[in-house]
């Protein structure tokens, strides 16, 4: 049993979903390795981790549209709001979606399915440095 | 150490959460190991694994009715409708539930509390076959 | 590679966040290995865990406003009322966040990221004794 861990780290621009499913297949596919478990974490509050459809970005759209009227910006609802009106949205965003996730690997594979993608959801307004832990435990 | 890979293949017949709690402890039995972790993925994006309770199945039909209220089929803030009007709040309650989950395997089980089952939602109307990957590495 | 598990026993006294950061990292720490993976998994469906900002309180505080606002205690649209009106939105709530997550470990820490800790998140009004299971597989 092996284990190898990395760091994928993202410069946003904005609040969206970013697809970094290719640099975590890459990575995963580099190690050689046949059977274990991934597990990606994020190290922030006010960005997460989803796994959603990546074959209509119109879903990545609807998906955004969603947040952003569930959880407004600027909601009189909010007193952490020193850090602006979309920071304490931000941190309502993340608890609803997920900090880490894990993907069985099979095969030398990403288990994941036909229409799954992995993205980082940036959740604040402004350009953010983001990082995504990646733990593989494998043989 | 060692590692077993399984997978649930379920066929829905319609919205709503699938008690799958007897599956994978018959699975998870068999192994004959003793401490590890056991984690569940679901394949798709347009239903998802949750831990709720199993007791009073009216917590099931109220599980249904919160998320049916929260994201609407048909709801006209999505352009992504091209697969129907549940498709789109189907991948909405997928983000907002889980993909995956690792629960500890302590003394030859799933370490579940008292109340807990695992449940597999399925979120669109129409009969679906869903795969949900199982991982347990243990001693 | 070792594995060590753990149960964190919290005597909650109403609904909120309680960081247990300090008791997950001592543990961990305790251990002296070096790189790994630490699953937390809560035994609950009206408790759930959340990574969240620890650094500002009334991130908490605004927190729980918005899942008060989401869902409301003695809500007419549920039917499961008879453990009292915060019940079934405890469910929800639960369903709305985590009930495990995962954080690499690397070079003998627990990776969380600057302004991350660790809480349970107790969604019920009367005091609760909530366990926490912790995971640790590392070498």
């Amino acid at each position: 049993m092996q284990q190898l861990t990395h760091k994928i780290t993202l410069r946003t621009n904005g609040r969206r979903l970013y697809d970094i499913t290719p640099q975590v297949i890459a990575w995963a596919k580099e190690s050689t390795l046949k059977t274990g478990l991934l597990t990606l974490y994020v190290q922030h509050t006010s960005a997460s981790i989803l796994i959603n459809e990546n074959y209509d970005s119109d879903v990545l759209v609807d998906m955004e549209s969603f947040f952003a009227r569930l959880v407004p910006d600027g909601d009189k609802l909010f007193i952490h709001t020193s850090e602006g009106p979309d920071d304490m949205p931000a941190h309502v965003r993340s608890a609803l979606t997920q900090t880490s996730i894990s993907i069985p690997f099979v095969e030398g594979k990403v288990a994941l399915g036909m229409w799954q993608g992995i993205f980082l959801y940036e959740h604040r307004l402004a350009p953010h440095t983001r990082n995504v832990l990646l733990h593989l435990i494998a043989e």
